[in-house]
């Protein structure tokens, strides 16, 4: 019924910038706590008319599976708003609903900081926050989150409790090869995915689950009914749009490969942010070089960044970070984030860090 | 440093249908328990390029109050997905953060079908469901949804408990010249509406609050952060352009006035629905007329249909509604969606209704 080419909107693939400060302010502070997905902006901005896409109700987020990042051929495909919601989804399905109890979520330290707060914000009766998976008793019933490459230290990760009650979610945002190696398709009961850090589309809120058991789909699906009667339908469909663009980027050799565009945009960043760390205010972490089955070579994985010093020391040093007790970690380690290119002028003199005018930093989305 | 007109996403303003079921077998079932905001698609279809939009990461949805339907000078405008996820954010602040017991959530019967689940479906132990507004004990604490005019009967309310202790969530989804008299400009301290009623894009899942309180806007907009770190940009920026022309529609006199046009569709579709009823099945509730500051006339509400006849012998009749029980009322009445034409052609013979083939019937929203 619909797809009518009249009375268009027009949508440039070029992720949304917010702007929510004052752009005019802030000429000495460096916001490595949290990011905006403009970093693959100029390949977006490169792609002209790739991305013209006209609406129509039939169409769904179902392929791009190329990537061998994941096994999807037994798996149902969940749209959330978001991976934050297909979280919740997921909490919501995997909790036990004849329990008195609610049943304990757990992650490894240093785990993803919004994991607690999604857990027991309206205080459910289903699930309750439980911390450090490593201290959890095993002869309990527990869910689990996964998240490999770890957020906020690059890690790759599986499960810690290994309990017979348990059960896992894998939050894999960051599995895909401008981050880390695809050493192997991923293939888990409940896997989770965005669009934010796969494509840098985090405005349009848009994830996606895998998921096997078709009883755990049965209640997601409940669940996105009940909590938003669905997903905005422009950006499903702007976000299927994206991702056969990079599906066909990766096929076409005349086009420029977008992984192969990220991968060696991280690259870049983290030999940038090697020569600052040179300066000794910061110790960057080192991981093992592997094989990636999606380069077909070995490479690093460009994730999270770690340091000696505090989030307090560096916000002296007007460097915004988040500090490690938000991972359930230990303040001696920060999380900066990986999308900013804002860190590369910086220098250290006279023990300060000098810092060029780099422009607004106006993000608010992790 | 968005906004170039390379890699466009184009957009209809056509609303979206669902195609779920099967569009071939629909001959002799009319399915008014749920429906699909497509009844203003041909409005949207004559609208030509007037629609065209270029996202910019800066637009807001800010403007649209020629319509007089709400006072919004000393209110704070929260975006939401949907209405429904705004209707959980305002039951998180206003619920007290230092009780054992959740508060008591109430509405008086019949109700929006789908409060009891939105209040519930986590189990939360901030606020619970405690059902008809009417028999609630008033010295308690508690939060009332007052629906005006009602989903599912279209009567204009007020608050019915009255007690010391209660917060009042408004929702004002119908609250629109096609539906009911604009009687006076809305002035409630939380006011909740939403596009799937108002212009018919129920795929957007665009919803916005009206908040007096500046503690309550900080709390709702920490819900919406938690819950899907914020709302999809190409579902708000859509939304504001479409709000847009709307408001456009009500000034031009060049331009056809979009609540005329869909106040004379709803007129025509109760015409309709009157004959039908004529044959005794149903009877309609009646409205009693009253003057509109929107239209300056006297108008009748166009909202819902009562009858005397149960859910279960309209199944018999092969018409699908939605029982009384399931709005806290009783099975003697249903509701019938009041955007489908699809009813129209239905005869009654020999004790049945006779339905002709009236094409697909494939909504999945309320």
């Amino acid at each position: 019924m619909c797809g009518t080419d009249d009375c268009v909107v027009k949508c440039s693939s070029v992720p949304c910038a917010n702007s929510e400060n004052d752009p005019k302010d802030t000429s000495t502070i460096i916001n490595l706590d949290h990011g905006d997905q403009t970093m693959y902006e100029s390949y977006w901005r490169k792609k002209g008319n790739k991305c013209d896409i006209t609406f129509n109700g039939d169409d769904s987020l179902s392929y791009f599976a190329n990537v061998g990042n994941a096994i999807v051929d037994d798996h149902y495909t969940i749209v959330g708003t978001g991976s934050s919601q297909l979280m919740q989804a997921a909490l919501y399905a995997l909790s036990p609903t004849d329990q008195l109890e609610p049943i304990s979520v757990v992650s490894a330290t240093p785990f993803y900081s919004a994991y607690p707060e999604v857990t027991d914000f309206v205080r459910s009766g289903l699930h309750k926050w439980a911390g450090d998976a490593r201290t959890f008793e095993k002869s309990k019933a527990y869910i689990e989150f996964i998240t490999s490459p770890n957020n906020p230290d690059g890690v790759i990760r599986e499960p810690v409790v290994n309990g017979d009650q348990g059960k896992l979610i894998y939050d894999l945002a960051y599995y895909w090869p401008q981050y880390t190696a695809i050493t192997i398709p991923a293939n888990h009961d409940v896997m989770l995915f965005t669009n934010s850090k796969c494509t840098g589309h985090a405005g349009s809120r848009i994830g996606w689950a895998l998921v096997k058991d078709k009883e755990v789909v049965r209640k997601m699906i409940k669940f996105m009914e009940i909590s938003t009667i669905g997903v905005s339908k422009e950006a499903q469909l702007r976000a299927a749009k994206i991702l056969e663009v990079i599906s066909d980027s990766c096929l076409d050799p005349n086009m420029e490969n977008f992984f192969e565009y990220s991968q060696s945009l991280m690259t870049n960043r983290w030999k940038r942010l090697r020569q600052v760390s040179a300066n000794e205010l910061f110790v960057l972490q080192t991981y093992p070089l592997q094989y990636c089955l999606f380069t077909k070579d070995f490479c690093e994985s460009h994730l999270a960044v770690e340091e000696e010093d505090c989030e307090k020391l560096l916000k002296e040093h007007k460097i915004h970070t988040r500090s490690g007790g938000r991972f359930g970690s230990d303040s001696r380690s920060v999380r900066i984030n990986g999308d900013t290119s804002y860190f590369a002028g910086a220098e250290k003199k006279d023990d300060k860090v000098h810092v060029p005018d780099l422009g607004s930093l106006t993000s608010v989305y992790d």
